[in-house]
């Protein structure tokens, strides 16, 4: 009898350690990345790094000027709820930016306090990433002197006036920091790398 | 009889001299603009300095990558026949440049053909007139070096790295060749000082 006891107590004691040890893989696994989107966004470039991100066990967070409405993509194919306006989000609950393309960044940049929250997690080293017309609000953070970088075509002058060296590359991965993309056909390389990244780092819930 | 045949001549002469004197002086007034523009213009930052131009007796061209289409502002008022395609354009052509705003520069700035368009018309000092985002296009064509410009507010980071002054007035003319304005509230200047600078230089055609 009391070997059977004895073999209870360890067989609970075993699974609570499978599961705490389960549990805290999890909570040090899954980052908290703050998304800042509107209107004429790239749809795919959202719904795609959005997919990949979520099947890794991240949490997407969508943030544009103001909450309580709903975007559209430039395509018509994607429409996105956002979670928060900028006014009640505070960079500091958020392991990582995610930046998709499209005339998004270019509506978001003449907002002050967007450009503050994309150069706070600059600043704070976090992981940034960004594709297409993204990089647009990374120049609005003057952020990006010295940086390798790629992005879209029509934005590479910006870029480079704005102190990055410009790469023609599918991802670039700078600083084991900033992951930024050209265009929709990168998504394969920049999803991966965006992933990886978060891979490397532990997050505390 | 004679004092009529005379006065038939006389008369003859003079409207004759009149016509001439009107031709003339419309010769030396007319302008034949290129206006570059695609989809997602900025509606009325076309139309309203186009009506401005052909009261004052210009020819406004359009351009796009391609001819033989019609374009949509961005705002869905505005639809423009696109006269020609870059390629069958030369700048030696037009006495100036005019480039509205909205998403359309954007979308024109990475096609190198429209960009070393732009460029010849800057090297030739002709007149360039570029309103909101029309002045993505100047960037590109690394025209804005110590110039004195204006734009919409998201791309005045992108103008001062090219090495702009930025200016946030209605309209700034530099040179008495480059005019720039920022959104579609400073038309009444843009559309004033463009008309001026245009009186002041000769055309022949």
């Amino acid at each position: 009898m009391m070997f059977f006891i004895h073999l209870f107590d360890y067989l609970q004691k075993e699974s609570a350690i499978v599961l705490n040890v389960k549990y805290e893989k999890e909570c040090e696994m899954m980052a908290k990345i703050a998304t800042l989107i509107t209107d004429l966004f790239e749809d795919v470039e959202f719904t795609s790094p959005k997919e990949a991100l979520e099947a890794a066990g991240h949490t997407v967070v969508t943030i544009d000027k103001v909450g309580n409405k709903t975007v559209r993509g430039k395509k018509g194919e994607a429409k996105v709820d956002i979670d928060y306006g900028i006014e009640d989000v505070d960079p500091d609950d958020f392991d990582a930016l995610f930046i998709p393309g499209g005339f998004s960044p270019d509506l978001l940049r003449d907002d002050d306090r967007v450009v503050a929250f994309v150069k706070s997690f600059m600043k704070a080293n976090k992981l940034v990433f960004a594709i297409c017309h993204g990089p647009q609000l990374l120049i609005s953070a003057r952020e990006l002197e010295g940086r390798d970088v790629t992005g879209y075509k029509s934005i590479q002058v910006d870029l480079e006036n704005a102190g990055a060296k410009f790469h023609d590359e599918p991802v670039v991965v700078c600083g084991n920091q900033l992951v930024t993309s050209r265009t929709p056909d990168d998504l394969p390389e920049f999803n991966r790398e965006i992933v990886n990244l978060l891979k490397e780092k532990e997050f505390q819930k």
